[in-house]
Formats: structure tokens, sequence, C-alpha cells
């Protein structure tokens, strides 16, 4: 069930640097990298050219501290998850309250092509109101650490194994999906998780799942229990990882370098606490190790659109740091950055804006700016100078910045002050006087007014 | 000068799990840990358990497209991560302009406990600037990847291995610190990386960096890189992790077990682009790993003032998700999860909010909410029923959280009312009529008023 050849990562040799920007200077970049060890072989355990996405919006989601979902809100969020590529789209337990399970049904009967799952307690009395509900498949759930068998449920090993192959057999003879998953895996013991797995897998359930639920994990860590539990159970491995110790991406990237199928996410990754593995922030790390697969199969210029829906949804900003969509995830501004930005976006930027729909910005008026950086606007403002009259005026633009924050208007005052006095005479201009940043997109020099 | 046991991670068995809630079933935990074989064991090549920070935001910082720090600010920022205890504070360049030079001299004369770095250019010019002004160190940085030597300074690895000797012998000849490290180092030939370590391992100088300055490097990676650096020079190892991808925070936790000895970070990560390691998230990951090191030497409790103070200063707000100071880091909603944390906070919380001077909440006004949540608030509102009529009432409130989002206070009148029917008689409140979250710090329950 689990095909484990990277396909992707075989055929391109493709490693942290062959990536979205493969367009510029790809050749290159390629050469250079064959020269690099550290870069994946072929490595037939690995997911990460292959991978499926659980995107658990409306379930995790649902449990982020600022959720309440209408139907209207829910049906919204499913199609956009489904324009976006998931593949997987998870749903609150029927069993949670009457209008759960009322939206439930109602999303299965969008005909989505995402394969519709709702996550239910291990318990046959909740999965028998789940699997009336139209869903393509039901997620498993129940805790096998010490600590939740103790203060939460209060059953022992043999109890949880009996249940869970009882409830697995039940949804399989409706002739639905099952993954079967512990809660807080990482806290568990070994031989019992190890045990518990075997015995599911033997009877026949889709997926296995591993689970970080307190966020307690270390990459090395999930890599090695993944790829443990790879070698025990034929079944496909799905993962979920919290985000408290802010390792949720990255882990997931362990967890299919280690032979998983299957990552849960959801939308800015909101959840219980601080949440779990935000799909922006995977697509990301995704982009850059497997392009092709990324790039081929999700609509990566969709996802400002749809995390800009969720974060309305429950009234949040999209986080300043966000990878790709937070509001500086492609503005350079140190001056030695500029220059090279200028001859090369591959020199600072792994992720390529364009692949997203988003565009770059040089920020060239403060105090770290250079003078590549202000060449180029002279140039956009239709001046022109020797190589020797830009260092003067950057250096000029460079004071204003060390007295006070300057905007892009007043460096554009500067420069045109000094050119006139070049000159003695009046200026072409292209501006319109609101604050400009250099925008540059692929090898195009464009300009876009904004606020500063 | 860099010496690797990992004497914390030894003393106490630690792992993902002994944590800051060590306090609570503390022995319970260690005692189910022991028999999971993915902890760290005795790991010397590891330094989790005794790393240096090289804090960063008066230099990355500066370069985060909002930065603009008058000397004022640059002041308060430097003595407040003082006072938090980081080890270094790194300064942008003397070089980068006169106010630059200025600021870095006043930080020198400020006499704070952590020493005072300025990141300079591998160039003699910037180095004599640097030098004059009362730094107790520079780091020297030189880009080394293909993309760099051709798009930016042009140079090649002989010229670059001649520089930086010249420039580390004159640093050391003025009795400093220096670091040489390269920028992208994650796409430099490796063989090229570590002659050139080797080399500058052979003059003195007291760290070599590994920077990844695109964030393109996933952590299995980092481990692998800083593993055979590790092997190959004496000195000491800082590393340096952008975001991009959403792996810096594991990428700083895997170069420490790979041999790594210091971390640059940020305050909430500001920096080029989207930022590097943040500084909190950091301690996040750290505090769970190595409890004792990381709660006895940095002030945990002044991270979020520390954190505001910067999110003021370059005008941007807290990410909603923000590891620890995140408004809902520590907020519980699913009513499984409400329950076992009014049992026990560590079935799911691996950090201890008390640890950083916050509070934990759990959220029972939804239509997520178990009957033990409300049981807790019914007790609040000092109200006594059965379970079953606790059951009950549970019922309603979910009922009506399934037609609107609804505020605690929304919640209680449910529970008067139902109270009241039962009694036929007036209640007791301890409410003010605002809305209310139940607050749960240690042992103790308490109530608090909010917003809602």
């Amino acid at each position: 069930m689990c095909e484990t050849s990277n396909t992707n990562g075989a055929a391109n040799g493709t490693n942290g640097a062959s990536n979205g920007t493969a367009n510029i200077g790809g050749d290159h970049q390629g050469a250079n990298f064959r020269s690099n060890p550290y870069q994946p072989v072929g490595d037939f355990l690995s997911n990460v050219g292959r991978f499926k996405i659980i995107e658990s919006t409306l379930r995790e989601g649902e449990q982020f501290a600022n959720a309440y979902f209408d139907t209207e809100t829910k049906i919204k969020i499913a199609k956009a998850l489904d324009d976006f590529g998931v593949d997987y789209i998870e749903l609150t337990s029927p069993a949670a309250s009457e209008q759960s399970r009322r939206d439930c049904e109602a999303i299965c009967k969008l005909g989505l092509k995402a394969k519709i799952l709702t996550h239910v307690r291990c318990d046959m009395r909740d999965a028998k109101i789940a699997v009336e509900t139209g869903v393509d498949g039901l997620d498993v759930v129940i805790g096998t650490s010490s600590f939740l068998r103790e203060h939460s449920h209060g059953k022992d090993m043999a109890y949880i194994e009996k249940t869970a192959i009882e409830v697995i057999e039940y949804i399989k003879s409706k002739g639905l999906e099952v993954r079967f998953s512990s809660e807080d895996s990482f806290r568990s013991d070994l031989v019992d998780l190890l045990s518990l797995y075997r015995a599911v897998d033997k009877v026949g359930v889709h997926r296995v799942g591993i689970a970080d639920t307190v966020g307690c994990a270390s990459p090395r860590q999930v890599y090695d229990l993944v790829r443990t539990l790879r070698g025990v159970v034929s079944c496909d491995i799905e993962t979920h990882f919290h985000d408290d110790t802010g390792c949720s991406i990255a882990n997931a990237y362990c967890a299919l370098e280690a032979g998983a199928t299957h990552i849960d996410t959801s939308v800015l990754g909101i959840g219980e606490r601080n949440g779990i593995t935000p799909l922006g922030g995977l697509m990301a790390r995704m982009v850059v190790t497997s392009p092709e697969y990324v790039k081929g199969k999700y609509k990566l210029h969709k996802l400002k659109e749809l995390e800009d829906l969720v974060a309305e949804a429950v009234e949040i900003n999209t986080p300043f740091n966000n990878p790709i969509t937070g509001f500086c995830a492609f503005t350079h501004k140190a001056g030695i950055h500029a220059k090279a930005i200028l001859n090369n976006p591959s020199t600072y930027e792994i992720l390529n804006p364009a692949d997203f729909g988003l565009t770059r910005y040089v920020h060239f008026a403060s105090r770290l700016t250079g003078w590549n950086a202000v060449k180029t606007r002279v140039g956009q403002l239709g001046l022109e100078m020797t190589d020797d009259q830009v260092k003067e005026v950057t250096a000029k633009i460079k004071a204003l910045a060390d007295v006070r924050p300057i905007a892009i208007d007043d460096a554009d005052s500067i420069i045109r002050s000094f050119h006139l006095n070049l000159h003695e005479g009046p200026i072409e201009t292209q501006s319109n006087g609101k604050a400009i940043h250099v925008e540059v997109r692929g090898d195009e020099t464009t300009e876009l007014a904004t606020g500063a």
C-alpha cells in the first residue's frame, strides 16, 4: 500500500537548493549541488516527493481558541481546500454535536475531489454515527500514553487493542477507509505502540497515525520512530505534529524522509493551543525539496486567498513572519543582499515568489542600503548617473536614514535633488510622489506604488 | 575549546517529555520515559544541555523590513536582552553608517554582562573600524556559495582564505574574540568549506559559523554538516538559521545535537525576509529538553516583556501562534483535552506556562466542550450538581454553541438557569457578569475576568 520510492528525489537529484527559482540559473545550480554531498541521494525510504495532505482546518482548526465555523463558512473553506488540491479534508466528529453531524453530511454532499474524513474516538458508538454521514473514511484515535491512560480514558492496552480491532473491522465492513492513531505517540511506550500497530495492520487498517499531541517531538526522534514503524507495518503512515516547540514543519519533513505517507495540516496551523503543521509552511518546505511534485499538484497561487479566508473566519492576522505570505517574506533590506538579489534572486531566495503569485521587494531607503539598490532605483526614476555619482548619493541617503526612518519618496527626493545639482536643469520623473518600492519579478523590474 | 559532553542530558535522562511540567507527576514521567528508546541517551556530541545564545535582534533584526532602531531603543533592547541572560549581543556593523558606529560605542559602554559583538564583512577596512568601537569580539562573514561568489563579491576561495586569515590575525592581535563564518553554507561546496574552516581553525579563530542564509536547510542536513565539521575543527561552532521554510528552530536544535555550541537568535525572529530562529521559540524547544539548564540560566518570565518591547519598536503584533506567548499557546478547547488537563496538565502540555509567568485557560463555552470542563466551572460558580446534572447542562451549552458563538457568560447563564430550575430558589454567584475563563495555574484553580 505504501510505495516508498522517492521518484522525485531520484529523478532530479533535488535538494535544499533545486527549488522554485530553478528557472533562474537552473543549470548552474545543478552543477553546484552535485558537488555537495549534503543532498539526499536516491533514498527509497523517503516520500518527500510523493506525499498526501490530510487537511484538518475543519477538525483540528475548529479546536483553535478563536474558531467558530458556521455551516456556510465550513462549506466555503472545504471548497477552497479542495480547489487548492489537498488530498483529504478532515471534519470534526459528528458525535461532537448535532450541528457538527449535519455539517459533516452537508460537506459530503458537495461532491468534492478531495476525500472527506471525520475524526472520531475509538468507540463503536462514535463510529456508528460517523459512518452514516456519507464520509469516505474515519480517522480513529485513542490515547496510548500512560498520561492519557491514567488521566483521560483510564483504559489498558489490551482493552485498547480489542476495541481498535472491533471498530476497524466495523468501519471496513461499511466499505470505508480507516485510519487508527494513538494520541501522544512520543510519550507512549514504544513496544506497546508497535504491538498495537502491528495488530491493526494485520486486520487491514489503511493507515496508522503517529501524533505528537503535545508538541514535544524533535526532528531526529520523529525520523527514528517513523523509520522503526515503517519496518513493522505495511499500511500507510499518517503523522500529526503540534507546534508548541516550533518544530511542526521540520517534524513533518523528517517523517516523510523516514517513510511517512500522509501529513496532517491546517491553514495557518490553527488548532489546539498554538496549533499544528501549517499548510503554507509545509508547502514552503516541500516546494524547495520537490518542486515538480508540489507545483504540479497544488495551486500555490491560491495559498494567500485560502489563508485570508481562514484568517478572517477566525479573526486573526497572518503572522508577520509567516512562511511565504508574511508581509516581509520576500523583502530584502541589507545592501549586500539587495545587490546580489538584483543580480540573481537565487542568491538570497530559496523560494520564488512568482510561484505563489507574489512579488519580491528590495528595500533601499534605509541606513543598511547599498549603492547597487540605489543604482536600480536611479534607473527606475529615468535618471542617468555614473557609478561614482550613485555611490555619492547613496551616502546621502544613508546619512538621512541614520537620523530618522525614511520613506521611499524621501530617498527619491534625495536622488532627484542630487541629480538636479549635477545637471542644473529640470529632471524627468516617472514617480507620482507616492512611496515606491523596487519590485523585481523574474527578470523584469517594475515599479509598485505602496503605502510605504 | 568546545566541550561537547551533554551533562544535562546525561544527568537527567532528559528527553522530549522531561520538561517544564516536571513538578507535576515528575517521577511518573521519568518511569514512563525510561521505557521509551526514543530519548537521547548520554550523547557526548550533543550540546542541547549547554549552549550559548548570540542574540542578533540589533543586527539581523535591524535588517527586518520594519526595523528602525534609534539609539535609545537600541540601548533599551540591549539592556533587556542582557537582563534576560543572553550570552552575546550582536550589533550592526559600525561600517554600515556613522550612527551605527556611534550606537555600537554607546552599547559597549553600558557595562553589560553579555559580551558585545559586531558583525562585519571579511574586509580589513571594516575590521579596523570595528575594533575601535570597544566591542568584545567580531563576527566576520563572507559568502562562499558559488551564487554569492558569482553574483555578490566575485572572489575565489584562495582569495577568501588569504583575506580571512589576515583579518582573523589582525582581530586576535587586538585581543578580541573572532568568529569566521560563511554565508549560505548549505549551498557551498563542502570540501571548500571544510578546507577553509580547517585553515582558520589552525590560526586560532574562536568560532566558525554555519549559516543557512536562504533558509533552505532541513534538520538532518544540518545534523550531518555540523557533525562533519565537528570532526574537522577544534574551535566552537556557531549556527545561524533563516526561517523561509519554517525549520529555523528545529535546525538550531539539530545543530546542537550535532555539536554546535552557539545559536544565533533574534526576538520574535525578526530579520531579513521572514527572519531567523526566534529567541522565544528556541527557549520553548530547549526548556523541554534541558529544563534545568534553561531555567537556571535565562529569565524566562521576562520573555513576554522582551518580546513586547521589540514588537512595539518594529510595529508588529506577536503572531497568534507564537510559541509560549501566542495568545492561545496555553488555551485548551476540545472536551477530551479539557477533561485531561483538569486532571493533570502534563497530559496535553509539554510546557508549563508558570515557567514563563503565564497561565493556562480551559475554554469550555463551545460545541466541543465536555462535561468535565463544565463541572469545574459549576464548582467555580459555587453551585452544586450531580455528575448527571452536569452532563445535562453540558448538552444545553453545546446546543447553544452549535447555533452561535457563545461567551463564557452565556455558558454561565445556562448553568445558573439550569441550577435554578433544579432548586427553585435564588442562586449564589461569584461572577460579576463579565466573560470569565477558567484559569488553572499549577494545582490552583482561580478565575480571571477577560473581555471574552
